[in-house]
């Protein structure tokens, strides 16, 4: 494949938005094909979860996923988020197909193992399992991806997915096909070492500025995995990802993570 | 195409059924491709609902489609029925695509007009619009579509389609790609003029068996309209339509219909 593929993931904060949301999906209808669009679930799951009586366990702030929770967060991803996303990019001009991992064998998943902690139906990916295939036959006849994460494990089961974690997967499958650019859209314009000050933006990544923000402190708590996973995707076959707020999709700003 | 692609329709009662919806996906993953899976919603939708304290609003026996209950059907069908179902697909060998009419534009539908009366946010579809070149996509490749019953307008809205209208509309599409066998399974044997007595089957209905099972009162009532339809996709171009038990979908029993 000549051109660039794009694999876009939006989070919670964005779904949660309407005009933010509207105004994301235009942006990434007028990006060029191949794209595949990667989105989370935000509070809906949790706000249908509380109507229903189900309670959210959670362990070491990590959701469980037990049968009844499993089946709310089905609904939602790959249900009325899903459906509602690809409505509006097909109004959007955009030929949307809205998939989760179960549909074509796009992303098999294994069950993680109940020691040490049980999280229930939830799945862990293989990206060298992810059905390039699948990817190319959509991207030849000019259909763009939109996918929830909601996987399976072959055997007939649905299982839960860290929505990152299917965007890291998708864009390293989609390697094989061609060269991939990675965005993360987030609540933030990047990394920052300073997260009071947009200033302290760091503009690039490698494995050794990884090391020094790491050792030196200036950067923490849940950006530490997130930019560790960028990395691996980079060192994976993935050209470039990039950490940069959802309003700036269409930009040049936030920060890109590059193996050198 | 040479081969002849079946559009298979299951309605609520199989759904309903644990035991009796797996005997029919295993038949189903036994059928040669190129194939379709259409589906209906069954009881989980009223289920849902009711726990959301969402009332059904009737009107001459057909369900009224607000926001709410558009929001709890599109979780229903489009979300868990539709992944649940493509998961045990999968597991049994059968490469299933889940799909709603909005993805891929597969299949466009118009509100219905508020007059005479409102039914809410429900579809009807026009079969020349259906996207035949995506079920081609799909089926050159070797996948199974699996489709619900939520469509959309265009314009970014979902809408609630007659899962029957929608196989019927589907045919009709895939008969521009080659001979289509249409069947709909159901909780009887096939069109009978004693509900009590199975020997009482009509094997063939065709345009003039039809005028004098109505005028003679020996068919009436819900089966009329169905009757009706398929006659109808006969004339658009569907080879063959048959009426039969879920468990009879490898068999050849029922009720078929044509044109002569």
């Amino acid at each position: 494949m000549n051109k660039t593929i794009n694999v876009i993931k939006i989070g919670g904060n964005v779904i949660d938005d309407p005009v933010a949301l509207n105004a994301f999906l235009t942006d990434f209808a007028a990006i060029e094909r191949p794209k595949v669009l990667v989105h989370g679930g935000g509070r809906e799951a949790t706000r249908l979860s509380a109507r229903l009586g189900i309670q959210n366990k959670m362990i070491d702030g990590r959701r469980v996923t037990d049968d009844e929770t499993l089946e709310v967060v089905t609904m939602i991803y790959a249900g009325l988020l899903n459906k509602r996303i690809v409505a509006a990019l097909q109004a959007r001009g955009c030929k949307a197909v809205g998939l989760s991992g179960a549909d074509g064998d796009l992303i098999p998943a294994t069950r993680r193992p109940a020691e040490p902690i049980d999280y229930g139906n939830v799945g862990d990916i293989d990206a060298n399992l992810v059905s390039d295939r699948f990817l190319e036959v959509l991207f030849s006849a000019g259909y763009t991806p939109v996918v929830c994460a909601i996987c399976h494990d072959r055997h007939g089961n649905l299982l839960n997915c860290n929505a990152d974690s299917v965007a890291a997967a998708l864009a390293v499958g989609a390697s094989r096909l061609g060269r991939v650019r990675l965005t993360y859209c987030f609540e933030q314009p990047g990394v920052m070492t300073d997260l009071t000050d947009e200033a302290s933006l760091v503009p690039l990544v490698t494995p050794a500025i990884f090391d020094e923000l790491r050792s030196s402190g200036k950067v923490s708590g849940g950006m530490l995995p997130k930019l560790s996973n960028a990395l691996q995707c980079a060192a994976d076959g993935v050209g470039e990802v990039r950490i940069c707020r959802a309003a700036d999709l269409c930009g040049l700003g936030g920060t890109i993570v590059r193996q050198a």
